[in-house]
């Protein structure tokens, strides 16, 4: 008697603070109707997933059970669920981690990056991606097309922040942008705003070296603020770099009291401040010349409705986020070890976006 | 020899702190080409200029030299600058007291109200309209229908910021709405709200008073805050209020930390909150918890292009001011001095809306 | 050994052109896992429904197989599905007829009514809703508060057509609306334009009854077309039943090459047109001329997000679409003749909307 | 004494059809209080100038008296009215040809471009730019960047039509985008179309010369248009160009019934129709289908807004306009003649933008 083929499926798995293991998951018996299997190639490594490994939560998510890590990925199908028309065995494709139900008013609508329901990669209790296989909805797998690669299909996901962040603000030509924090969001935030045709774009950091990252990707100024800078003389200096009036818009990378105030500040009147960054959560900020100002604070939280546009941006070089890949490892224990360390230590190792290419 | 005729216009200006005077103000000789000449006739008293009045300044606006007060207003028209064809004397007209210059990019945008060269009554060094007569462009004069009378006039002004908050938030059939603070502004903006078509308003306050006019002008709900209750309580209440989900805008006539804090906690997910009370600048609130929901913090300042829609709203009945004007006084110099002083100890008198008759 | 329950069904199924037959139609043995099974309590007939059983046909839709018609309902949940968790046993539902699949780029953005996979009740191949039971995802069905009966279910259908030409025009106050066509779909719309606000509001037909119902309920101006009246001779009658610019929204709910043109013609420059009517595909009209006003022309079909707001509407009593129903019936093989036959020769008997009450 | 300069004012005077005069016309004796004096450099013939000129209609615009001619200009301010502050002497300008009032409901709403009552350059009876000097508002008279020319200057005014355009479809990332008719406005709208960020553009046009410049110019496709092809073909032809679903938006700057019925035919559900060309006025559409998609049929007329943006655009290089100017010619009684016949003769002489550079 033929015995049923047992997929292996080694993965990196959180079971608690400091906790990553490379240990093998089981894989379901039974691919679900409208689901593909995938075999992962690359996945790379985002600011929560060392978050989760080094507190074990975000906010009121928390860690209770062992969860694989990792959301921006991609991959190859190796087999298809009995409904799945859209795709085939050997499509190469880029993994859209959350997965919303149907069935609220703020997914219904089009929104459904809003809804409560949404499981999502290495959000507790749901696991991630960082496996040699995973199951997943086929509708929510974007082909990549022949001149893209895995790597690029997983950056697909920062992207689609980047690229969130600038639809709620309306990036447009006529609109000057500034961006506050130049780490992997803030950077590839930059990426996106050229790409939305952004009249002048100012970044901004404490950080030398990512400003100079900015700098070659395209930012037309990169603002490197003083140690003891007060939030009114950034917002002085985001004015003078955004002639003539200042910012129209601003985009907050790093999501702190300071550079909210900084925003708020900046900001021209009728413009956007969008608050990206996750750096506080409580913050005293201006807000009655906020809005004497009509200065609109939006918030942005992941994205919706951009996997496919974010593919189109890197297949027409619209838009290279191969620059912000700074290091790259394989899929082994070891190595799953050496990278998360390398991006957790990233004001020493420079590391921007740490990825890891399977077999 | 015949002399010129001489205007003789007596109106309230404000020397100083609590330095209110009814005093003859000149007219200039000449009506400008495209002005008309307006005899007032109804003029109500703000809470600004309640505080310009105890306080000599709002924010940077600093009273340095006597101006005349008042911005609430409508009248006759007496004379017609020569270039002027849309209105003829004769005419009952309510006053539109902001006129921006076209010159710079929110107003030609369509955002008047953000024209940083814009004159404004009543907010120094701009005179206001609480006097016999003013000059004033005939483009921000607007025919009152003949079932309006010269205090409905005076009234599209406070009216005008509740329908401009509304339509900021997009206030709708479908939207559930929050209004903290029923004060003068609180309840018109219901008002608005209300002739805007929500589904459900909820009206929140801690005077026990103003909640049951805001109950008598047609809230859904009035919720008196008890007086030790948190603002998550507070939230909680408003939730319960506006069921199933609770409210999707939030329009907050108040303007404390407490009440934007409140207002971020009871809001649901992709929702609005839109800041018009002033009640202070700095506020500490929790921005991260709002970016993750989505809920957008706008600004609402004014208003633009509300007039002649406010017009219709009174004309048409949907909206009834009426019940908002709680006091009545002639103009004179002692009837100025009584009809200040009721509006600034409105917790005593029960005064919503003071409105001066001149004759 | 105990027999399974068999469901008996009768409906009301379209064989072909007049071919309508009340007979048996099977029940699925199995609930599907998010489905619930309703017994029918109201369903209305709509003109579509009409036009199938005398043409067999609309457009590219072709009636090929037995088809239960209706898709205007409401009914009582009588047995849930395993997963359905937001309704209940013997909950009184509304039931929106059509269940996008939400693979593609228009459902997830929010316009699933743009869905190329609809299901669609009594849009071919899919059975309507015209039976004493029906399955349908509980996604779909809306529960009726207590105010409300099975009827006002049932009409949130045709609500949901006005509602949603609304919402694309921004029906709003400080607008004009001009609603061409007084059927029950013009009604409706005008019902759902006084619901959002709009100012004034002039419905025009040919047919005197029709208009003196729109008068009834609501239209500012009943504007009875001439027989020989010239496109233009209307659009200037609209414009001066509209003052003071004229129509500044325009919503076609006959769909004639001729009112179409009225309605180019008619609307104030930047103003919108919406198309709801479907009297006509091949439309000449003056396109240079509405492009110079920059007057859009925007197509209406269906809806999408509206059914949870229609049942608010009428809740509230913003909205009582009662007088709409002209006729009623039981559900009979000869009654459901009956009922066709008098919503068929709407111009003698008068009917507006025909409604079943079952049982 | 000395007696007052005189302004000496060659212009090309439109007297009648076919009858275009170079001649002096006069100066005002004294500049206006807001407007500046310029001395033109540089001013580009339109399609609408040649049309004046051997027609001397356009629509309802009839000309009756001598006119300058021209609108797309720019130039070096000589004199300064007295209460202009935003321009010095010396400045280099683009000029923007169309000044509002601005009493009107849509000018206060920013779209004056519908300004009832605008005072458009060589739009009967207002003269236009074609000549030595011109005294315009400096506030529509916007500075040029020291690396823009004044040719770039001039070439704002076409491009704004493309910009403004753009702005109605919301062309930006994630939209394919079809442009119909490769003439100058076509071809402008490409180069605004890929500034916008639009994913994909394909030009369509019947003429093979076009057609090249559209390629050079950056379109993804460049479709020629068989001599007897169906407008289904070309529909058809336009989806495959745009995969995967087609085009999204549909910008058509021929304007004839044929290209809209290719339009409306190619465009996807939910996607936007642009009218920019005014090559027809009458059309037969197949609306009911429009309507059924909810493909949306936007008007386009001039622009608002979009002179600083297109400065910006060429200043910046996101937009190179040079290769659109084909022809050049000084400012001689001779010159106007050639350039003029140069302009009417495009299919012969290959012209795309024929540009008057004086002195
Ligand atoms: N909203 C969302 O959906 C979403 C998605 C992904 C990430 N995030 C958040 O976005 C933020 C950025 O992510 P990241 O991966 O780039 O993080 P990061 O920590 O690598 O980058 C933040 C950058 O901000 C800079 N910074 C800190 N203080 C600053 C200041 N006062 N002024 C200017 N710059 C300052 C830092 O030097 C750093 O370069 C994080 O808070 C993350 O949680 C949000
Ligand atoms: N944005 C604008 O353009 C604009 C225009 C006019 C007025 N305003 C501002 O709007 C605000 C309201 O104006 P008003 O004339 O109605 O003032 P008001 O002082 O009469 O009314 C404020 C109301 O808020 C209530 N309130 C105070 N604290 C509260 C709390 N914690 N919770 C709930 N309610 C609370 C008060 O009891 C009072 O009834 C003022 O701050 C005013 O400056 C803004
Ligand atoms: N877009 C959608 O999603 C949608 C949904 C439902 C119905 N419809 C369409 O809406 C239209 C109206 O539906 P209904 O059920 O009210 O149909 P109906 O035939 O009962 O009503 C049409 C009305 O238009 C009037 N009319 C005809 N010619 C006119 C003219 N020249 N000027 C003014 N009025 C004129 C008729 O007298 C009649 O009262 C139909 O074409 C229907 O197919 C569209
Ligand atoms: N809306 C506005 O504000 C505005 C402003 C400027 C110009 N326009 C109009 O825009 C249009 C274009 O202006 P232009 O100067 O480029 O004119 P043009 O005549 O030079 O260009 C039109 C182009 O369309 C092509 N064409 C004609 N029939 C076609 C078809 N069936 N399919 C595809 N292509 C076809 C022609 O070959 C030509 O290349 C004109 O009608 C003009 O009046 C409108
Ligand atoms: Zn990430
Ligand atoms: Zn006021
Ligand atoms: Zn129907
Ligand atoms: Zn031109």
């Amino acid at each position: 008697a033929v015995e049923p083929a047992v997929w292996r499926n080694p993965a990196a798995v959180l079971h608690g603070v400091n906790d990553l293991r490379f240990e093998d998951v089981p894989m379901p018996d039974r691919l679900q109707d409208e689901y593909v299997r995938i075999e992962m190639k690359a996945v790379g490594i985002c600011g929560s997933d060392v978050h989760y490994w080094k507190k074990g939560r975000i906010a009121d998510f928390v860690v209770t059970g062992p969860m694989v890590i990792g959301h921006e990925s991609a991959g190859t199908v190796v087999e298809l669920g009995p409904n799945v028309t859209n795709l085939k065995v050997g499509d190469r494709v880029a993994v859209e981690p959350g997965v919303p139900c149907w069935h609220n008013k703020a997914s219904r609508e089009g929104r459904y990056n809003l809804c409560p329901d949404i499981r999502f990669f290495a959000t507790p209790p749901h696991h991630g991606s960082l496996a040699q296989y995973i199951d997943h909805p086929a509708a929510f797998c974007f082909p990549l097309a022949p001149n893209l690669t895995h790597e690029e299909g997983a950056m697909a996901e920062p992207l689609s922040v980047g690229v969130h962040a600038c639809r709620r603000a309306g990036v447009s030509p006529g609109k000057n942008v500034a961006i506050i924090g130049a780490g992997p969001i803030g950077l590839i935030t930059l990426l996106a705003a050229k790409a939305y045709g952004a009249d002048t774009i100012a970044v901004t950091d404490v950080k030398e070296d990512n400003l100079s990252l900015a700098d070659t990707l395209g930012a037309n100024v990169a603002l490197l603020q003083q140690p003891h800078a007060t939030t009114a003389q950034v917002a002085e200096a985001l004015r003078t770099a955004l002639p003539p009036f200042g910012p129209d818009i601003i985009i907050d990378c790093a999501g702190f009291e300071s550079t909210m105030q900084t925003a708020v500040q900046a900001c021209v009147p009728g413009g956007k401040v969008v608050l990206v960054g996750m750096g506080q959560n409580e913050m005293k900020l201006p807000m009655a010349s906020a809005s004497c100002k009509e200065v609109d604070l939006l918030g942005s939280f992941r994205y919706a409705n951009t996997y496919a546009l974010c593919l189109k941006l890197m297949e027409s070089r619209k838009v290279d986020v191969m620059p912000l890949i700074t290091h790259r490892f394989g899929f082994s224990s070891d190595e799953v070890t050496v990278a998360f360390d390398t991006a957790s230590r990233a004001s020493e190792t420079g590391a921007i976006k740490v990825m890891f290419n399977m077999n």
